[in-house]
């Protein structure tokens, strides 16, 4: 059970989420710790136009510190804690991909790491994309690189695509074009 | 870039990951710090049996202290840094669902927080179920909660479910089982 009578701290405190550490007691009355990440949510977006072979999907190839490599992914990127959820999701398009949508289409929300954080993800199909670009982050290497969503929604599903929120996000992105009932 | 003249430093180090802050210049030259979480990675079953409307997954649904909720969840768990992933796998199942699987099938790798975090989670469809309970983590409250595959491929699909882990596993489950090429 929590311990009340020790107060949780913070040991860190970055630009968007920070570290609650939780006093925690065991049974045979032993404390032990455990770390909560305070976070402030961020979105998911599945940018979509035509192609002569059918709907693509601008994902972005980025360069991730934590794995050390870079990887194929949907455009996302954290909320300000006081942002509104749909600027974000424009802010963000913009800055990752050049592109602003007239239209955003919610795709339900998700939790990565409900274990350790209380990030929720919303995710958006974007329609309506035109060239509207804002400068990326400083810390941020992204090269856009567009793939048929039908070729992308088999990467998701035969372990290609490794990044959680872009599986889902293809997925529910590709059911709701289609109109499909079946896995 | 990355600051190589400051060494990174662990700020917090639990039961099972860690913290690091890495130091960061900027263009202008301040330095920033960035977080990682150093995780030895984790497992997502889908443990599937038979009944007499079709495959069921034993589902569990568990209290997650960071979101303040109960929420609807496949079988999961983190790894010691020294276990084997199988092992990690069989004993993870025993301890949330009592039950043990003669047959581990892999449904590929995810990340569910490159930003910030190496954790990886291998994904194993689990069959042949048996009973065989090991106690449970102290720190858990886990209820066992079996439901059609069918249908919990439509509350991954429609939004009901939020856990992104478990919207991969069921997706990924449901198209091997069906060798579906659907999305």
């Amino acid at each position: 059970m929590l311990d009340d009578s020790s107060p949780a701290r913070t040991v860190w405190h970055g630009r968007s989420w920070r570290l609650r550490v939780v006093p925690f007691s065991l049974p045979d009355g032993t404390v032990v710790e455990r770390g909560f990440i305070d976070h402030p949510g961020s979105v998911v977006l599945v940018p979509v136009r035509d192609s002569a072979a059918g709907p693509e999907v601008l994902m972005i190839r980025q360069y991730r510190a934590a794995i050390g490599t870079t990887i194929l992914e949907l455009p996302a990127g954290t909320r300000g804690w006081e942002e509104a959820w749909l600027t974000c999701a424009q802010r963000e398009l913009q800055e990752e991909t050049g592109y602003r949508a007239a239209e955003l289409t919610p795709l339900g929300e998700i939790w990565p790491a409900p274990g350790s954080s209380d990030e929720l993800m919303q995710l958006y199909l974007a329609r309506g994309l035109s060239h509207d670009p804002l400068p990326a982050d400083v810390d941020e290497e992204i090269t856009l690189e567009p793939h048929l969503l039908a070729d992308l929604v088999e990467m998701a599903r035969d372990g290609r695509i490794r990044d959680a929120k872009s599986i889902v996000g293809l997925w529910r992105a590709a059911s709701l074009l289609a109109g499909s009932r079946e896995p």
